[in-house]
């Protein structure tokens, strides 16, 4: 049944069947027992739905073709909401609230009910949401017990003012946006084994010597797995650069001022960066995203912006943290969402790219956090830094590990202590490969740092990862070693902006070039090759 | 003077302007000292002109539009020359004979007799010539000086029956084609500075980090340094694949049998391996050349066959040499004249690729012999060898590396007794990139080993090479560290049939596009990267 439910936004001529469902089911109530206390006629009904729908608030959730559930999710907190001590302090606009969550009796135990609620968190972390609120009457015990399972934290109990409707106190619950991603994540579902192993047949029938493509061949079979397709197809592929400022530059860490971040995200927009002109030529389109650059910025048209900005750089994290959690979750949230959207619009591959004066300063200090190792192994000159500026930065790394260590519970919260907008952008974008099934290109040391934190938030993301060459930054062997993945160019590059993934992609499209068109040693009529 | 001299095959509208150099020279020669004896209206004449043309073997050195000098190169022996015991033993096919070779007495000290014997030696090479003959007046001391300058040495002292003429004795001298290789390899001139130092000047000013596309921008400041042009233009490149049979097969040391060659050969030719796919993908024009495969082969329109075979497969080398010295000369020089035909169709890269069962064997042993190392260190599993297999095929080398050490002079000799038509080919590849100045991709360790046979012959042609994978075989990496090159590509590849090379070249392309086409820091408005 589960498989064959859908969700999807309600629109106007779905506001009968709306009203039907709403009326079946609180007949349904009506006879039985009335948890919620709805009334029919008076709550849910006919105006209900048509402001769900007519404000694009309003979910439908469909089988074969008919409505067997519902849910509104706005940004509608009553009053009484502020009577609460919410975990999560944040504005009214950064608030998911749920209403009129409902499944149709005859749907009871369909799983459509978990999956409306599922459905409500990924659209809390598409919308940039910082939590999840709602509230129940309080003896609705069928739905207090689905939220509790379903993680949500009870915070308060409060007068809603129905008490003349005979619903005198009500529970409230919240999630937060951090508490849905681990949800997400949690989810991510394993590699096919099926089409992996029929991608290794195929290998075997290709008229050359066994594994001769080398980690080109595992590349291939691993695109299998992640697509659950044997046939390989990586024709659209895009390149998401995150740029965003950092706030450690004040102290010296960089040989550039900060202004460069936002010149040269302007200019990937007008197609003139190095990675660019690369991905010009492998056929990689591009999409710079503003997360988080100190100003404004200007778009050219031959790679609009994407606009996520969700600070004007972060705060200098030798006095303070970088960001909070809450905007950490932020930005790792637009990265994932922002993989889904590329799979959606058909892409089969998304290569992973930065620019950001200063990241591979976050990058050392999350790396060395993430590691436990010591910053000065980490630590390189980035764009040609200077030895008392490398020993300079070595030095306000090691100052931040200490400082933050012992506060820090996962990931997120190294990223938000020492780490940079552009890097859990990219976080997002490694763990939304394994949440869409789609295959992410490690780049160099700041991308390969986004993928260890997304690999600790969510061991399986790594399955998702494909490495592409090792960085001349110290830490970027160490870094792929840990995630167990095998980088195939060794060009001793250190640009950034993606250009070593960039440069990747043509080597794998030569292997599947091999892989789809080449003759089998049956076609050519010699005996095939043997394992020993 | 020199720079304007230019040499080429004689034509019918000559005759008459040649007639008139014979006349003249004889004209001065007669009031002079005429050492070589000659007539005016007796030898040389119109019909020594006549024939030289309507053969294609007379050659003309032109100076500002007007005939300075001749030769005439064919096989025609005298049959005194058959008195002589000479040191090559070569079929009359196999012999080139000069003839009526003269400069006009104007043009003494041009460089134009030095420039058209330099000529003529790479004209034997182009026609797969063992050796190089020629008779002289033996009182006609001037030419016997050029001739022992030029590396020719006295065989034999002979009647030519022109006694009657008052030319009782001639002296014969002779060079073999391997002599010849070392004469054109000695002319190899160094890298241009100037060009590397603008490529490099370019470079800095590339709006990015300095250096940061790491070995590809070395790369391309070599290209530079090759082309004598910062201007750099890969645009039209070629693989050349070298095809030939190895008689060591018999010893078991392979997985699949001789016949193999041949079939993938001819695939090739229809544009059928994995090479030919990856190289359609990346823009390269395939050509796979038959200089030893042990049948006749059929040829596909696709990428026609370069037909150059010198034998039908190699000698089995565990009971004598695989082929001679004179043959593995004739195998170089036909890759070196191959490297100067492509550069003369406008060609700028040429990648180096193979096919030949057995001839990861040849590699080993040749490798082993010419870096001095135990041959165990060098071989591995070629296509998938069981590990028996791997003893006896370290074990045979072994044994062959001591039974030949010895006699070995130098890298031809060390072919001639344990390598391959095809590694012969290569190594004459690369030589000619070095001569004819167009860089040539290393691939693997098949590849790598020619590239270390070339720089055995002529250590400045390294400078002409550029490595681009690092090969699964063991050596490969050892012979490019011995090279002092480096690789870009590591993807544990083991292909062979240039599918390394072909591979790296779509990287070396996006460098160039950064290079050519990306702003620089002025065109942006921001400071320089500066190098500490």
């Amino acid at each position: 049944m589960t498989e064959e439910l859908n969700i999807r936004q309600g629109v106007l001529k779905d506001i009968p069947e709306l009203v039907r469902l709403y009326e079946e089911t609180v007949e349904h109530l009506e006879s039985h027992v009335n948890y919620p206390g709805w009334k029919k006629g008076v709550y849910p009904g006919e105006a209900a739905a048509e402001e769900g729908v007519k404000t694009g608030t309003l979910y439908v959730a469909e089988a074969g073709g008919r409505i067997i559930g519902s849910i509104i999710l706005n940004e509608k907190q009553e009053a009484a909401y502020s009577e609460a001590s919410w975990s999560v302090d944040a504005a009214p606009g950064e608030v998911m609230v749920i209403h009129t969550f409902l499944v149709h009796p005859d749907f009871r135990r369909s799983g459509a009910g978990k999956l409306l609620m599922d459905f409500a968190e990924v659209q809390a972390l598409k919308e940039g949401k910082k939590t999840i609120r709602l509230d129940v009457y309080e003896k609705n015990e069928p739905a207090v017990r689905l939220y509790e399972r379903q993680g949500y934290h009870y915070t308060a109990t409060v007068d809603l003012g129905l008490g003349s409707r005979g619903l005198p106190w009500f529970k409230l619950y919240e999630k937060t946006a951090g508490e849905c991603l681990y949800g997400l994540l949690s989810r991510i579902s394993p590699l096919s084994s099926e089409a992996m192993e029929l991608a290794a047949l195929t290998w075997s029938h290709v008229a050359k010597p066994l594994f001769s493509l080398g980690i080109l061949e595992e590349d291939v079979i691993k695109i299998a797995g992640i697509s659950s397709s044997p046939s390989v197809d990586i024709g659209k592929r895009a390149l998401i650069i995150m740029c965003g400022d950092n706030g450690i530059v004040e102290e010296g860490v960089t040989q550039t001022g900060q202004e460069v971040t936002a010149v040269v995200t302007e200019n990937m927009t007008d197609g003139n960066s190095s990675v660019c002109l690369m991905a010009e030529r492998a056929g990689v389109d591009v999409f710079p995203v503003d997360i988080g650059v100190c100003r404004e910025l200007r778009s050219g048209t031959r790679n609009p912006l994407i606009r996520k900005k969700l600070a004007y750089g972060t705060k200098n994290f030798r006095k303070e943290p970088a960001m909070s959690r809450e905007t950490a979750v932020s930005a790792i949230a637009a990265g994932l969402c922002m993989a889904g959207e590329l799979k959606e619009k058909g892409y089969r591959l998304i290569a992973t790219g930065e620019m950001g004066i200063g990241n591979t300063t976050t990058s050392s200090a999350v790396a060395a956090m993430l590691l436990g190792r010591d910053p000065a192994e980490m630590t390189g000159r980035g764009a040609g830094l200077s030895d008392e500026g490398l020993r300079k930065k070595v030095s306000v790394i090691r100052e931040a590990v200490k400082r933050y260590e012992a506060q820090c519970r996962d990931a997120i919260d190294v990223i938000a202590c020492v780490g940079g907008l552009d890097l859990a952008g990219l976080t997002g974008v490694f763990l939304g490969g394994a949440v869409y099934r789609i295959p992410v290109l490690i780049d160099g040391f700041i991308s390969g740092t986004a993928a260890l934190a997304a690999a600790k938030l969510a061991p399986s993301a790594c399955d998702y990862m494909l490495a592409t060459h090792v960085s001349a930054e110290p830490a970027g062997k160490m870094i792929l070693e840990e995630l167990g993945l095998k980088p195939f160019v060794a060009a001793g590059m250190c640009l950034g902006e993606g250009t070593g993934a960039v440069a990747s992609i043509p080597l794998l499209d030569m292997a599947l070039e091999v892989y789809t068109k080449m003759s089998t040693f049956q076609d050519i009529r010699i005996e095939e090759y043997k394992q020993w």
